[in-house]
């Protein structure tokens, strides 16, 4: 059986290796390839696709799997091996589950639909993406039809992303997560408002570049596996555990998205290159869902770099780098950086009004899957459920219903893992802080390498081996829960804002 | 049969694909990877090679060809069709020699021989070397076992790079070249020497940059399609039509290696760019060979770029960027970058002296392949060339033996090419001057559209369809004859030197 087993490894690798060369061809085109390359990328994407989902769907790796179930049977079921097997049969099942004829055709919409959704945006014009954006939730129907069993429909989808995870939970954890930060949002707003004109003025971009570098290489991130490049569009490429890249956009007037950015996708990068050495070309290599990694870069991004202790340390050193900041105290630049405001983009926005986007949007896809909003309607219902949430009117649909690069890739389902995110990362941080009681010094003194080391033995290490929740609980105790994170706002945002 | 032939179109399209993935592999391997990621890279294109190998020798690829070969002679010959069929069927009669335990060992063999070429190199120290070599020369005699029926062991190996090219004819060509060049040596060794001390001091990187940039967007080169990057080993690569990236170095106290460089690998790229589109994802989209690919390149980095008329255009532009050149007439610095010296390192040699580095390598090649020349005696052999070629003697193996990359890629077979890429370029250089009767005026004032145009309706557009040879004679009417570059040679360095 141990032969079989390594029989079944070495398919993997293949497709992980062959899939790892996409990644390379996924970072080049979002950051290096000439504007004309588009074409031959498409075939280049097109062609690693139809093999690995070829290997990935055989008859021999079926086979191979229907032969290791007893072994896998007679294994501590916690053990590597065990998850390893239950892993590849999890991707075995849903890749069989679909089509090729609908992976081809959902291939070909997507190519046309990120065409039609980056026209639509820079012309604001709903009306070019709508057709294709029929498509793309028609093929979300028919995805999820190929999953009968499940409860809802939506719970295929989000499967996709969150293991385990079903639409009542993440619906039950929403519901009890609105109410207190909308209540929030209403108490701050009643408060006198936060100046943060400071951050809108120039900053010289290469300071901008070198200070970000400066700050994540004292969180850890590995040079020798890792580099920085600038990308419209910010994400961290996660190659190999040898091979985690990131990206980041900057903005010449604004010192946060390249700031925060940056350490956002370092959070992102910190999980990948700490997953366990020996997973590396298996499954295991992997983080356990888009939640568990937007933990990891929502911490970095918030619980870190957005904490004052954080600010002790380093604030010096900006008024150093940037000497227009002179007159900017620490608790100006404190409370500026975490200014609470309403406002129409959810990238931009704050860690207060951050989730209620993710709700809107959440509802809408739900609603859209079940056929109870067309997709024509959307604008409109958009707009309603944005003033509803947030008491805003987008002025056009390139800030409203357009906004987002998601359903464009033919993503639906993915939206709710961000607002989990958020959750798991406080969950994990009240955690941290009894585990690490000098934690708040540490970050204080410039220190992360007690932060780190605890990430990576409790979460980084086991890569995709646990389920979300799963992990979640045996970390925390229990499992995604929104009381920690509305504990974080309220005494977070208490004081800034004297509530 | 139109529609086999559409389907072996449509298989090759698929190697196509996957083989110009691997190429932005190759590209980003030598710009931007992480140093950590090598090994991840050596499974990553170790995939795409076992699968691009398995579908260049299917039966299926046999079988297809077979049945078009009727097809094929019912054809016109010079028909694109008939001779994307030729061209097909040579690459598989080649792949499917070759053993498949041949390919993974050569790629075995290949990887360590890099790591230890790179570390003996660094070193100098030709025993760690040694073993590798071996290993590779033993690896390409075995190659050229797999072709009995060549008139030469070494025409197997030069075939891969110069189709249809034989070892008699390369010796042939160097045997008419080799008095002639070494005869101009050594007269202009008896005139007052050249200085070139102007061309060794600080010049800014940024500045070298744009002004190489600025240089190459008037020859042409489209940066839709394209990009310029630092790589320690500048290279071109040719992706796809849509896609051809350039690559250089730049040393802040010597002006030559970025300039040149880049007017070299800008040649390179405007054949790929200049393929006909109707060649696209066919086995055409490329160059007819290596030498010609060279003829390219060095005709825009020394016919062009080394020239009186060009610097007459761009060197007031470049005392505007480089005020420490105010001192320098267009005279001195025209005849300091053609500055003739032997020197021990061949990418550093001049027009007069490079070709003799390469027949010494030639010489070396074929002894090697022969079993003439065993690889320990190889340092002390080198040396001793070098002495008899260009009376000097290398220092260390880094500076000899060491100081080529190709032997640890598993190449022999390579470098008689680079030699006849030079006669090549002056070949057509008098065709173009006649064709072009004032093309030293447009040069003169910064125009190469009319250059360019030429190249690409007599040698780019038509990618691979005529070997080498064929092409050759038919822009000039003569095969790969040394005349015309030994008649440039002498015109030029008369000149300079006042011979």
């Amino acid at each position: 059986m141990q032969e079989k087993f390594e029989q079944l490894q070495a398919k993997l690798r293949d497709i992980i290796d062959l899939g790892s060369a996409a990644g390379i061809l996924g970072w080049d085109q979002n950051t290096y390839m000439p504007p004309a390359a588009a074409e031959t990328r498409g075939h280049q994407m097109a062609i690693i696709n139809r093999i690995t989902h070829e290997w990935a769907t055989s008859e021999e790796m079926g086979r191979l799997l229907d032969d290791l179930k007893p072994y896998a049977e007679s294994l501590d079921p916690d053990s590597d091996e065990a998850r390893m097997i239950k892993v590849a049969k999890h991707d075995y099942d849903i890749a069989t589950r679909v089509s090729s004829e609908f992976v081809v055709e959902m291939s070909q919409v997507v190519t046309a639909a990120f065409s039609a959704w980056a026209e639509a945006r820079a012309k604001s014009d709903f009306k070019i993406f709508e057709p294709l954006l029929e498509k793309v939730v028609d093929l979300n129907q028919r995805f999820a039809a190929f999953f009968p069993e499940v409860d809802h429909p939506y719970d295929a989808l989000l499967d996709q992303f969150e293991p385990g995870m079903k639409t009542a939970d993440v619906k039950a954890i929403f519901d009890g997560l609105r109410p207190q930060q909308v209540e929030l949002i209403q108490a701050i707003s009643e408060q006198p408002q936060v100046d943060d004109s400071f951050l809108h003025q120039p900053f010289d971009e290469k300071k901008q570049w070198e200070f970000g570098e400066e700050v994540i290489t004292k969180f850890g991130y590995d040079w020798d596996r890792g580099r920085q490049d600038k990308a419209p569009h910010p994400f961290t490429m996660g190659v190999s555990i040898d091979d985690v890249r990131i990206t980041t956009r900057v903005d010449p007037n604004f010192f946060n998205p390249m700031f925060f950015g940056t350490a956002h996708e370092c959070g992102h990068a910190l999980y990948n290159l700490g997953h366990a050495r020996k997973y590396h070309r298996t499954l295991l290599s992997n983080g356990a869902s888009l939640a568990v990694h937007e933990s990891q870069s929502r911490m970095w991004e918030n619980l870190v770099a957005r904490s004052y202790p954080f600010w002790e340390h380093f604030y010096p050193r900006m008024q150093e780098i940037f000497p227009q900041m002179a007159g900017v105290s620490l608790d100006q630049f404190y409370k500026g950086i975490n200014k609470v405001e309403p406002s129409l983009i959810r990238v931009e926005a704050d860690e207060a009004t951050y989730n209620l986007h993710i709700m809107l949007r959440l509802e809408l896809e739900i609603a859209l899957l079940e056929g109870k909003v067309l997709v024509k309607d959307l604008p409109e219902i958009w707009n309603a459920k944005i003033q509803e949430y947030l008491g805003l009117t987008p002025p056009n649909d390139a800030l409203g219903v357009l906004q987002d690069v998601h359903w464009s890739y033919g993503n639906l389902g993915y939206f709710s893992t961000y607002a989990l995110g958020n959750l798991v990362s406080a969950q994990l941080w009240e955690v941290i802080q009894k585990d690490i009681p000098d934690l708040d010094d540490q970050i204080r003194a410039g220190k992360f390498e007690g932060l780190l080391t605890w990430l990576r033995e409790k979460i980084h290490v086991h890569g995709r081996k646990y389920e979300p929740q799963e992990l979640v609980e045996k970390v925390t105790g229990s499992r995604i829960d929104p009381a920690a994170y509305v504990r974080y706002l309220k005494n977070k945002f208490g004081k800034i804002y004297n509530l």
